[in-house]
């Protein structure tokens, strides 16, 4: 039991120790077998069903507009202004001219608000897990995204059991999400059941984390929170043709106050709707060229998601902060390698 | 065989189509289906091996020293100047404080000269399959190359009989390979061979590419060349202990002109050759003080490669320019997405 005493998790709100000592730690190599496991059974789920795997681009002219409250890091290439990817999104809708079913594990980074170091949940780098589908729809992405984590979760459960036990991970908190689908719920009834728990919570704006965790804290597996009110997200986010304001989009949260893991939706694709959603959202199209080029001579209804890998290995492996899923954790405003 | 006469080659020195034009090509598809199928092979032959996988960093405060007349792209992160990974050489080193065996399939940006565009050799952002083994040998890790390249060919010409075919790829040129042992022959050996090709090569540099095509002219499978001369390379490259001036590195050349797909070799981990080997090629040691840390108190001594895939993926596929293996190719100078 000797390697058991040395697993002691972080406290919360501390921060990573020096490269040497991260590396060397039981706990972050445990946490990076576990991780390792989870992109092997992502690979192979995604690609039995037939999804073709794409290489992710480092920059672009643009990249994910919809990123909350972080900021993006511009880069000069050969002159033009270009910017480190913050998510492929756009590049995943494009890509379906080639294939119906792709996906990348992309690395992306934003520039997160400084007090957000110490959350446990965000990371300046990190790596996900970036899924489109051609001609689908949210409710199929939504069966998309249990099937994969249920396979993940499966997988994990059978080739990490050492590392999970080593980390004091039970594995029967996962049964629940195994055995029984997970809840979906729309936004306004996340509202009233937050507003319930006698928080404050806006009727439209993104559920706040405070919300989202006294929610995943009355739960036993992860929960989908539907239709969000249309200020709330990017452009990219496909609004409701039969409810105006509504979006066909989708978080899923992890129980046990471990947030958000994943957010997903039907896309905007239609040419003169896309101009219209980046002018309500006050983004420029001018920028978008390369994009609404393609969308001008068409581009493919799709739905996807995005799932954040050290948030998913967080969660499965019992981490106290996500920066233990990351061989070399960048925190917002600390520099590091 | 409507398809077949649709897979008509680039020209050499062509340029790319737009983005839509070049997704909807049968030659992109096929080649970006036939590129899958490397990586999956890949993860198989290095997961089989117990090799670990890690996420690829897009940011750091260093990047590879070692890229030859290509330049690094800076990046402000939050105030902090950093470089967009040009290889991810570094971490691996690093990583082997945490395993034993590490691999990475991470994209790298270097903003090479302009007049590299039309080379068909050169992409500004591409993908390398970053491999290291800890207290490895130059030998042994030509000896991986060799058998995780053959894996990669033998289940690319299993899974990918229809792309090949459409791409008039004879998988019968990869024979030789898959039956004799790669040549190996010493920088000194090479130089001899070009200049009895009655082509000009300096001894204490690389083999110019006009070089390294007339031999490759000259053979029917890969084959290495190893002891570069000192001149020649970055500081990560082994100095040997018994031959000072030679290196313990390598580089792997395609046949029939597909020209280089790897290069590796031994690494410089301890301190102060470390510092020694940093004056001598220019670099400053103050900016690599996480690495120079990490040394100080002891790096561990290792081999190891780093393989371009869409190089790969242009050799196996039987392309005419490297960019026909990227989904979104970036050409040095071109602005593009």
């Amino acid at each position: 039991m000797t390697q058991m005493s040395a697993m002691t998790a972080a406290p919360a709100g501390e921060l990573p120790p020096g490269t040497r000592e991260h590396l060397r730690s039981p706990i972050t190599q445990a946490a990076l077998r576990i991780q390792n496991n989870i992109t092997i059974a992502t690979r192979d789920y995604l690609g039995g069903l037939g999804f073709q795997e794409l290489t992710p681009p480092l920059i672009g002219p643009v990249t994910d507009p919809g990123c909350r409250g972080a900021k993006q890091v511009d880069v000069d290439y050969y002159g033009h202004k270009y910017k480190l990817m913050t998510s492929v999104i756009l590049y995943k809708q494009a890509s379906l001219l080639a294939f119906d079913k792709v996906f990348y594990i992309a690395p992306n980074v934003r520039l997160e608000p400084l007090e957000t170091a110490t959350t446990g949940r965000h990371l300046a780098e990190f790596t996900q897990i970036d899924v489109e589908v051609a001609e689908a729809s949210r409710e199929d992405v939504l069966d998309l995204v249990q099937g994969l984590l249920r396979h993940v979760v499966r997988h994990v459960l059978h080739e990490s059991t050492v590392d999970l036990m080593a980390l004091r991970r039970n594995p029967e908190v996962f049964e629940p999400m195994l055995r029984q689908d997970f809840e979906r719920m729309t936004h306004t009834q996340a509202v009233a059941r937050v507003r319930g728990l006698a928080q404050d919570q806006s009727t439209d704006a993104e559920i706040n984390w405070a919300g989202e965790k006294l929610i995943s804290e009355h739960t036993d597996r992860p929960f989908f929170i539907v239709d969000y009110p249309k200020g709330s997200r990017g452009f990219t986010d496909g609004e409701s043709y039969t409810e105006p304001g509504v979006l066909r989009n989708f978080d899923l949260i992890a129980p046990d106050g471990f947030g958000e893991l994943c957010s997903g939706g039907e896309r905007t694709f239609e040419y003169r709707r896309l101009i219209e959603r980046m002018r309500e959202t006050g983004e420029n199209p001018a920028k978008y060229a390369w994009y609404l080029d393609l969308a001008r001579e068409g581009l493919r209804p799709s739905a996807g998601f995005g799932l954040g890998l050290e948030r998913v290995t967080r969660y499965l492996a019992g981490l106290d902060a996500v920066w233990q899923a990351s061989a070399y954790p960048k925190l917002p405003g600390i520099a590091s390698p």
